[in-house]
C-alpha cells in the first residue's frame, strides 16, 4: 500500500476526472459503498483463492481477544453493488446505470501495476438483457481510453456459452472445462503448442487437443480481426468450423446471435475500430453468464480492465434475479502505462501555486495576507511564504516548487499600494498597482512570461 | 456505515469540490494515504479511549487463526500525515502545505452526523512556526464555509498555554488541569454554575471555583466578541484580570502575544468577522501545543471542525521535530446542516441524463446509438433506453428519473435523418434535423422549455 504525494494525486485525479465525465455522458450515476462489508457478504463470492485474499477485521470490545472477524475490507465493487441493489431496491430505478470509483483491498503479492490497495473504476447497467447494454459499455470504455490519449487498445470480446460450445466441439467433457480454460487462458503467453502441452498435463485427450489446435490454426489464418465488421466476419469463420450439430444447439445459437448483435450495435459507436472477437477469451470470474470483454494494450501484460454479463449475481442477495452487465477499469494499470509512455498532459498543474508572496518582515505580513485575499478572489492560487527568511531563500523555495511568479511587497510597495511581480523563468520583474496584479499574473501564466 | 446512492454522492462531491478549490487557492497540495496503516503507527496516539475505537485487521495466511492483528484502519488524517512527513522527508518541501479528504473509521456509537466511516477534510502546514500559518488556516476555513453558503459560523480561538496560565491563576494545581478542563469543556451545555458544580465533584477547591466564576463573569459582561478587533479587546480584558504575576510568566507572554498576532493577521482576511476569542476553549486532543481553533454554527451541537498547532507530533515518528498546524472539517457534519437548512444549489444536477433516447425496435437501436454518440460528442449526457418497451413506459421512466428531454427515433425520423425531441415538463415536441438536435436540447436546458 502506498502514499500518494501531491503529484501522484494530481495524475490520479486527472484520470478519474475523465473516467467520471465520460461515464456521466453515458447516463451512469455515481455510487459509493463503505470500505467495510459484513464478512458474510464477501465470503464465498470469489472462490477459495479469493476467500484467502480478503482482509478480515477483528470484532471490537470484549470479543477482540477471541480473534473472531465479523467485518472485512471491500474486495471488488461488483459484490457490493449486488448487495446495494438487493438492499435499496425500492429506492433505485428499474433500469439502474451506475459507476463507482473506489479502492479495493486484496492480501496479494504485489506486482507491476498491482498493489494491495488499488482503485477500480466500475461501470454497470442493471435491469436489462438488451445487447445495447454491452455495446454502450464498450463504447464508454473506448471513449474513456481515447480521451486519456490511448490509440492502440483493443477490446476483445467473447461469450461464455459460445466458449462452452467450442470446448464441447473439441470433445472436452463438461467437468474438464474449468481446467481446460485455465490452460487456454495462457495462450497469449505460451502460444498454441504451449497450451496443447498444458492441456495434456491437465488430462485432456489427444483428440480434444487436436480439435483445439485445428480451430486455433483456422482463426489465426484469418487476418487480424480488429474492428467490428472484421470481427463479424470472424464469427462466420467460427460458425463454419463448428458444424451443424453445434449450430443446432439452442444455447449456442443464443450466444452466437447475441455476440453478432453486440458487434453490429458497436459499429455506430466509438468502439467500432476497437472490437476484436477472441474465441479463446475466458475471463476468470465464475459469475459471468453471457458476453465477456477485456481491454488490452500491447505493452502491458494482463489487461487494463474487463467485464461481462452476470445475470445471476444480484439474485444471490435478493432472491430475485436482476440482469446485469459491467466493465471494470484498473486505475493503477492505466496510470502505469500512461507514466511509462509519458501521456500526462503538460498542462496538468504540478505546482502548489501560481504566485508566492514573499514576507519581508512581521510588519508586512498583514499586507501580504490582504494582497493574497485579493489575488485569490481573482481565482489565482496563492502561497504566502510565512516566515521572514532572506528574500533569496524565499525565491529559491518558489523556484524549487515550480511556482512561476513571486510577489514582493516591501515598505516602498506597501506605502505606494503597489507590488513588484517577478517572473522567475524569464528573470523579469515589473511594479504594478495592486488592483492590476491579478490580471498581469494571469496574462503571464498564459504566455509564460 | 452507509451506502451513498447517486444523489448522496452528488451532494458530497459538491461540498468536496468547493473544499478542494478553496484549499488549492491557498497553495495547499493534495495528499492521500492508504486506508490501512501498521497497527503500531496508530496505537498510543489517541489515548486509551482512542485505542479501543481502532478497527484492527487480522494477520493473513497461517497467522489468521492466531487472532493477531498487524494492521488497522486509519483513525484520523493527522497521524498518517506525521508518518508520511517522517517517511518521505527527502521528497517533500521544507515548507509543506497539504490537504487531504479521505474517510476514517472509528468503532464508535453513531449519533447525528456521526458515523463509523466518515470523511475528514484536513488542511495542514508543516515547517513554520509563524502565526501567518494559523491566520491563513482560519481564512481558508472561512472561505470554504462562505462558499458553501454558511453565513453564521464562528471560529473560536484560544491558546493551550494561555489556558494553562488561566487555570494556574484560578489556583488549580497542574495535575488537576486535565480533569478541570473536562468540566470546563461542558460550559456551552451546562452553563457556569453547572461547570462550578462539576469542578466541585472533581475535587477542585471552593477558592479555585470562585476564580473560575469571577473570570467567567468578567468575560460575559463584555458584549459578545465576534470579529477580530472585538476579540483583540477581549484579550485586553483577560490581561487585566490575570494580573502582574501571570503577565510576567514568559510562557504566558508568548501565548498571549501569539494569539494577539494571529488576531491582527486575520483582520485583513475573510476570517476577520468570524473570529472569536474563547478563553475557555480546550479541544480534546493532547497533542496540541499552541493556538487551538474550533468552528461552530448555532444549530449543530458540537463543531463543524477544529484544529490547532502541534509542534511535537512529527518528532514522534522522525525523531526530528517539525512545527505543524492544521484544521480538520467534518464532511458529514457539514452535510447534515446543509441538508437541514436546504443549502444545496438548485443547479446541482440530480438526474442521470439531459436526454433519453427511446428505443422503438431492435432495428432502430443502431441508429439510437449513432445519435447518442453525436449528442455525447456535443457534451450532452445521454441515456439510451436499451429495451423496446412500450414508448409510454419509456417516457414514464424518463419522467420519473427527472430527465427533461426524450428523443424519439421512429422509422420516419430514421428515413428522414431527423429526430423528434419531446420536452416532458412543457409537454411540447419538435422534429429536428439530427445535426441540429444537440444545440436545441442545450438551449432548452438553459431556458427550461
Amino acid at each position: 500500500m502506498r502514499d500518494f504525494l501531491p503529484d501522484d494525486v494530481r495524475r490520479r485525479e486527472h484520470v478519474i476526472g475523465i473516467v467520471k465525465r465520460v461515464y456521466e455522458r453515458y447516463g451512469f450515476e455515481p455510487l459509493e459503498t463503505p470500505a467495510v462489508e459484513n464478512i458474510d457478504t464477501l465470503l464465498g463470492k470469489y472462490g477459495d483463492e479469493g476467500n484467502k485474499l480478503i482482509f478480515k477485521i477483528l470484532k471490537r470490545g470484549e470479543h477482540e481477544a477471541s480473534g473472531q472477524a465479523d467485518l472485512a475490507l471491500r474486495y471488488d465493487l461488483t459484490v457490493p453493488l449486488a448487495r446495494v441493489v438487493a438492499e435499496h431496491q425500492a429506492k433505485l430505478p428499474r433500469l439502474f446505470k451506475r459507476y463507482q470509483i473506489q479502492p479495493v483491498w486484496r492480501a496479494d503479492r504485489p506486482a507491476r501495476g498491482r498493489f494491495r490497495e488499488f482503485y477500480q473504476c466500475d461501470v454497470d447497467t442493471l435491469g436489462s438483457t438488451s445487447p445495447v447494454v454491452e455495446a454502450e459499455l464498450c463504447a464508454a470504455v473506448a471513449d474513456v481510453l481515447s480521451e486519456l490519449g490511448f490509440n492502440d487498445f483493443v477490446i476483445r470480446i467473447n461469450h461464455r456459452r459460445q466458449l462452452t460450445s467450442l470446448l464441447r466441439t473439441f470433445g472436452i467433457a463438461d467437468d474438464l472445462h474449468e481446467t481446460a480454460l485455465t490452460a487456454i487462458d495462457k495462450l497469449d503467453k505460451v502460444g498454441a503448442d504451449g497450451v496443447a502441452a498444458e492441456l495434456r498435463e491437465r488430462g485432456i485427450s489427444a483428440e480434444c487437443r487436436q480439435g483445439f489446435l485445428a480451430f486455433h490454426g483456422l482463426v489465426t489464418a484469418v487476418p487480424p480481426a480488429v474492428g467490428a465488421s472484421a470481427s463479424l466476419r470472424m464469427l462466420d469463420v467460427a460458425e463454419g468450423f463448428l458444424g451443424s450439430s453445434t449450430m443446432a444447439d439452442s444455447s449456442y445459437i443464443t450466444a452466437h446471435e447475441n455476440l453478432k448483435r453486440i458487434m453490429e450495435l458497436t459499429q455506430n459507436t466509438s468502439a467500432a475500430p476497437r472490437m476484436s472477437l477472441d474465441s479463446f477469451l475466458a475471463r476468470g470470474l465464475s459469475y459471468y453468464t453471457g458476453a465477456i470483454m477485456e481491454v488490452n494494450v500491447a505493452d502491458l501484460p494482463g489487461s487494463l480492465g474487463g467485464g461481462g454479463r452476470y445475470d445471476d449475481l444480484v439474485g444471490m442477495f435478493s432472491g430475485q434475479g436482476i440482469p446485469a452487465c459491467g466493465f471494470s477499469l484498473g486505475l493503477e494499470r492505466i496510470l502505469v502505462v500512461m507514466a511509462e509512455r509519458g501521456m500526462f498532459p503538460a498542462s496538468l498543474a504540478m505546482t502548489p501555486a501560481d504566485v508566492m508572496i514573499a514576507t519581508f518582515d512581521a510588519g508586512g505580513a498583514p499586507h501580504a495576507l490582504a494582497l493574497a485575499d485579493r489575488l485569490r478572489r481573482a481565482g489565482l492560487r496563492v502561497l504566502v511564504y510565512p516566515d521572514a527568511d532572506r528574500i533569496g531563500k524565499q525565491i529559491k523555495y518558489a523556484d524549487s516548487r515550480g511556482i512561476p511568479f513571486v510577489a514582493l511587497l516591501g515598505a516602498d510597495e506597501i506605502a505606494a499600494g503597489t507590488v513588484t511581480v517577478k517572473h522567475l523563468a524569464a528573470q523579469t520583474q515589473q511594479t504594478l498597482d495592486q488592483p492590476a496584479a491579478a490580471a498581469a499574473i494571469r496574462e503571464g501564466l498564459k504566455t509564460g512570461g
